[in-house]
C-alpha cells in the first residue's frame, strides 16, 4: 500500500519518475487508521485487566535486534510488528497500579492528539502559524494556573530536567559578575555557587555540570526531620562561601521532592533570596500542581515568588509524554541567555517569517514539535478544577494508604507523607536491618514480577524503603488496601524463610 | 461524554467517590477517533489542493487568547475547537511547495505512530520494557546507516541543536585539562576553545554559550568561495590560540551548512583532529543522510571518523517532529558527561528496575517520550534504500531548480548548489543592489502570502537571496518550475513599479 507512485507526467528528459513516502492507498491507510484506534481505546478500557507489568521474553527481545530494513514492507505488516512485539510490554505507567518513580499516566484524548500534532507537524520554533499562539496561550494558563505574573516568560520543554537547566541557565546568567554567556566563566572573577537541599533531584546536579559550573558548585544542604532543607544550615553554608570568597548566585527551593514529597519553605527560601539578591530557582516538577487544588494550594505558597519555576504536565496533570514547563520571571534575562541571530533566520513583518513570540530564542531547540496541543486539548477537555479535584484524590489516596501503614503492626512508615508520596516498609519482627533491606528488596521485585502492582525503592537514611508515587487518575483506594495485603502476606512468608534459613546457618 | 464516574462501590467512610480522566463512554471516545483518522487522512491526501501557507484572521488569533478553561467540556467540541482555530493555519511544511528554513515533511503512518507510542505512553528513560529495546535498535540501525563503530553510544534528542549539544558537552569534558563536569571551567588552566566556519549552524553559538565556554571560545573561521570552511585560516587560527595560552579542544565539521548546504572537507577535519587532539563533532543536521544515497554518500565520507555525530531524522528522514540522533565514539566519556546516580533510581537484576540501558543517563532529559517508536514503524515502512532514493531525489530536483535559474537571464545564482538548497534571487536590470534587496524580499513575502509556496530569505555576502531549502518528499519538478514563473513574473512588475517611482521620484 505504501508503493512509490509516479509524481506527474513522465519527464521529457527520461529522467526517472519521481517517488513520495504518501501511501498510493489512502483507503487503506486510512482502514489502518481505524483499526488501529480501535485497538488502542480497547487497550486503554482493558488495561486493569491486564498485569501491571511483564517480563519480556527473550525471543520478543531478539526480535527487537533485526538489522536495519532495507526495503519497504506493509504498514499493516509494520503494525503487526509493533503488536507483537511492543505493545503487550509497556513500562506500566498506564495501569491503575503502577506508582514507580514519578511517571504519569496519559489520556485516550492526549493520545489522540498526539496523532493531530503530528498530522499538522509544525515546527513551533516561531514563524506565524496557528500552532505558536497555541503555545502562547497555554503558557498564559500555566501563568494563571500557578498565580505567575502575565509579564513572565515561558517554554513548553520536554520536561522538569530540562525546565531546571533553562531557569539555571538563566539565573547563572543573570547573576554573574561579568557576562559569562559571551565571556564564559573562567572570566567571572569568583567561583558561582548555588544551594539547595541533599533532598533535590539529580537533574539539578546534571545542570550544574552541564552548565560548567561543576557539581561541586551544587552546595547540598541537610534537611530537617520532615525531609525540608535547613534553614539555618543554609545560611551557614552561604555565608561561609561569601566568607571564602565565592560567589553565591541562586537557591533552589523544592515543591515536592522525588524521595518523599517534602515541600521546602518557599516563602522562607524567597525571603531569603530577596534579601541576598540570589536567583530563587523552584522545582516543582510534580508539587507545583499541588496548587490547582484549593486544599492543597497553601502548601505550595511561595513559588509564585521565584526567578524561575520548573514543572512537568506529563506529571501530575496526566498529559502523555513530554510536557513540562519553565516560567522566567525576567523575559529580557530569559530572551539573552537563548538568543541567537542568525541570517537565515531573519524576521519579517508580513509573510510566513512575521509571528508573535519566537519560542526558539527561549531555549536550547530550534526545532520544536507541537506538544502544546495535547495540553491545550486537554485543559479544554477537563477544565484545571477536575485536574484540582484528581490531585487532592491522589493526596487522599496517599493519606489512605499511610493510614493503613499506621494501623498496621507489621509495616512502618518511612518518612511523613507530605503529599503524594508514601515510603514504607515490611517490618516484622526480629530481623536485622541488613535483612530488612534484603527481604523489603525481594518483596517489591515479586510483586512487579507477578504483575500486581509497580512501586519501586529507595533508600531513606541508609535504609530500602518501597517508595509509593501517586500521580495516576486510574488509581482507586482499593488498589492500595491490595499493596498493603500484598507486601504483608509476602513479607510475612520471606520473613519465615529468612528465619528458618537463619535457623539452619 | 468525559464526566466523571464512580471509581467502585460508594466508601463506607462518605468519602467522595473517586473519579478519573478516562471517558464514561469508552464507545464515544472510539467514534472521535475514527472521525479523527477520516479527517487527518484526507488533511493529508489533499495538502496540495490547499495554500501553502496562509495568514490567520484576527478573530482567529483572538479565539486563541480566551482564558484558562474551569470546567469539562465534551472531547467532540474541543475537537471542533481544533478543526476551526487550528487545522486550518500550519506552517505549511506538509505543503509540497514549502522549502522553508530546514523543515521536514512527516508522513501518515509517522503521525499515526505518535498516537500509538502516547497510548503506551512510556518513560524511555529507562527501566526494562519494550520501549527501550525499540530505542536501543533505532540507534543501532542509525549506526548501520551512518557507518558509525557498532561500540558508539548514542541518543534519539528533540533534534539537531540538543545533539550538538550533547556531542559538545562530552567533546568539553573529554578533552578538558582538568575534571570540569566535577569542579567547573574556573578550574581549568586555560581558556577552551572550539573552531568552526562561519556559515555553522548558530545552535552551537548557543551551546557553548550554555556549556559556560562563551560564545567567544567559538572561533569562527572564514570560508572558501563554496561556503567550505578556510582550512589553513582554521590551523593558523588554532595555532594563534595555542601560541596565546588558549586550550583548542574541538573542531565542527558541517556536514550540510544551513545557509547554502555546504559540506566542509570532512577527511582534512578529521585527519587534523586526530593529528592535533581535538574533539572532532560533525553537525550533519540533514547533510548526513545523504549517506544513505549511494550516489551522494562520497560528498559526506569523513563523518563517520567524527568523536560525535549530530543529525535529524524529521528534517532529511521526513519524520514527524521531534526526533534528532547523537552518536559518540566513546560510550564511557559519553555516559560520564550525563550521568548522576540518585537512591531512587536505583537498578535492579530483576522486575520493572532492571532493563539494557538508561537512556537517562546519557543526556540531560529523565523523563524521555517514545519518540523511537515513529522511527522504527518508518524506517520498517520504507526502507533504508527508499529513504537514499527520495534525498537523491530532493538533490535531483535542486539541481533541476539551479538549471532553470542559470537558464533564466533575469534570475541569479547566489551560491553554489552543494546538495539540496538553492539560494538566488530576481536580479532584472538597471536595479541598483539596495533596490534588489528590497524587491527579492517583497517577491517573497507576495509569494508566500498568495498561498503558491514557501521559499525563505537569507543574506550571502550581504545581500537578500531567496533560499529553497528541499527536505519534501511531496514536491515535484513542476512545483520548481511554478516558482521560477512566479519569481520572474512578480520581480519583472515590481522591477518596472520600482522603476516608475524611481522616474517619477
Amino acid at each position: 500500500m505504501t508503493a512509490p507512485r509516479a509524481g506527474g507526467p513522465a519527464s521529457p528528459d527520461d529522467r526517472p519518475a519521481e517517488e513520495t513516502l504518501d501511501p498510493s492507498d489512502w483507503g487503506a491507510m486510512r482502514a489502518l487508521g481505524h483499526r488501529m484506534v480501535d485497538e488502542m481505546v480497547t487497550y486503554l478500557e482493558t488495561v486493569r485487566d491486564r498485569p501491571a507489568w511483564q517480563a519480556m521474553p527473550d525471543e520478543v527481545k531478539a526480535g527487537l535486534r533485526a538489522p536495519l530494513p532495507l526495503e519497504p514492507r506493509p504498514a499493516e505488516a509494520v503494525y503487526e510488528d509493533f503488536r507483537r512485539l511492543v505493545l503487550p510490554y509497556p513500562l506500566g505507567n498506564i495501569h491503575p497500579r503502577f506508582w514507580g518513580w514519578v511517571i504519569g499516566t496519559g489520556t485516550p484524548l492526549g493520545a489522540l492528539s498526539e496523532m493531530l500534532a503530528a498530522t499538522m507537524n509544525p515546527n513551533v520554533g516561531g514563524a506565524d502559524h496557528a500552532a505558536c499562539h497555541v503555545e502562547a496561550q497555554v503558557l498564559a494558563w500555566c501563568r494563571e494556573m500557578l498565580d505567575f505574573p502575565r509579564e513572565a516568560s515561558g517554554l513548553l520543554v520536554s520536561g522538569g530536567s530540562v525546565a531546571n537547566l533553562v531557569g539555571l541557565a538563566v539565573g547563572r546568567n543573570a547573576k554573574a559578575e561579568v557576562d559569562v554567556a559571551q565571556a564564559g566563566l573562567r572570566a567571572a572573577p569568583r567561583r558561582m555557587t548555588l544551594y539547595a537541599s541533599s533532598e533535590t533531584h539529580n537533574s539539578v546536579k546534571k545542570a550544574v555540570s552541564l552548565l560548567g559550573l561543576g557539581r561541586d558548585a551544587l552546595r547540598e544542604v541537610p534537611v530537617d526531620g520532615d525531609f525540608r532543607v535547613d534553614l539555618a544550615a543554609l545560611r551557614t553554608a552561604i555565608a561561609a562561601d561569601r566568607a571564602a570568597g565565592c560567589h553565591p548566585f541562586g537557591v533552589v527551593g523544592n515543591a515536592g521532592t522525588v524521595n518523599t514529597g517534602a515541600i521546602d519553605d518557599l516563602p522562607a527560601l524567597a525571603d531569603l533570596c530577596r534579601a541576598q539578591n540570589l536567583w530563587f530557582h523552584v522545582d516543582g516538577a510534580f508539587g507545583a500542581l499541588a496548587a490547582l487544588s484549593p486544599a492543597l494550594r497553601e502548601r505550595v505558597r511561595g513559588m509564585e515568588r521565584a526567578d524561575s519555576l520548573a514543572f512537568d504536565l506529563h506529571k501530575w496533570m496526566y498529559m502523555p509524554f513530554e510536557v513540562g514547563c519553565v516560567l522566567v520571571r525576567h523575559p529580557e534575562a530569559h530572551h539573552a541567555t537563548f538568543t541567537a541571530p542568525a541570517e537565515y533566520l531573519a524576521r519579517a513583518e508580513r509573510g510566513t517569517a512575521a509571528g508573535p513570540t519566537w519560542f526558539s530564542e527561549y531555549g536550547m531547540q530550534l526545532s520544536r514539535g507541537f506538544r502544546a496541543l495535547k495540553v491545550w486539548m486537554s485543559l479544554k477537555e477537563h477544565g484545571a478544577r477536575r485536574y484540582g479535584r484528581l490531585i487532592a484524590q491522589n493526596v487522599a489516596q496517599a493519606r489512605h494508604l499511610t493510614e493503613r501503614i499506621e494501623r498496621t503492626p507489621e509495616l512502618e512508615l518511612m518518612a511523613p507523607t507530605a503529599l503524594n508520596i508514601v515510603c514504607f516498609r515490611f517490618r516484622g519482627e526480629g530481623l536485622d536491618e541488613a535483612s530488612l533491606d534484603r527481604l523489603n528488596q525481594e518483596v517489591l521485585l515479586e510483586i512487579q514480577e507477578a504483575g500486581i502492582a509497580v512501586p519501586t525503592s529507595t533508600k531513606l537514611r541508609g535504609r530500602v524503603a518501597l517508595r509509593v508515587a501517586i500521580v495516576n487518575h486510574r488509581s482507586r483506594r482499593e488498589d492500595f488496601d491490595l499493596l498493603v495485603g500484598e507486601v504483608v502476606a509476602r513479607g510475612r512468608r520471606l520473613a519465615q524463610t529468612m528465619a528458618q534459613a537463619g535457623a539452619r546457618g
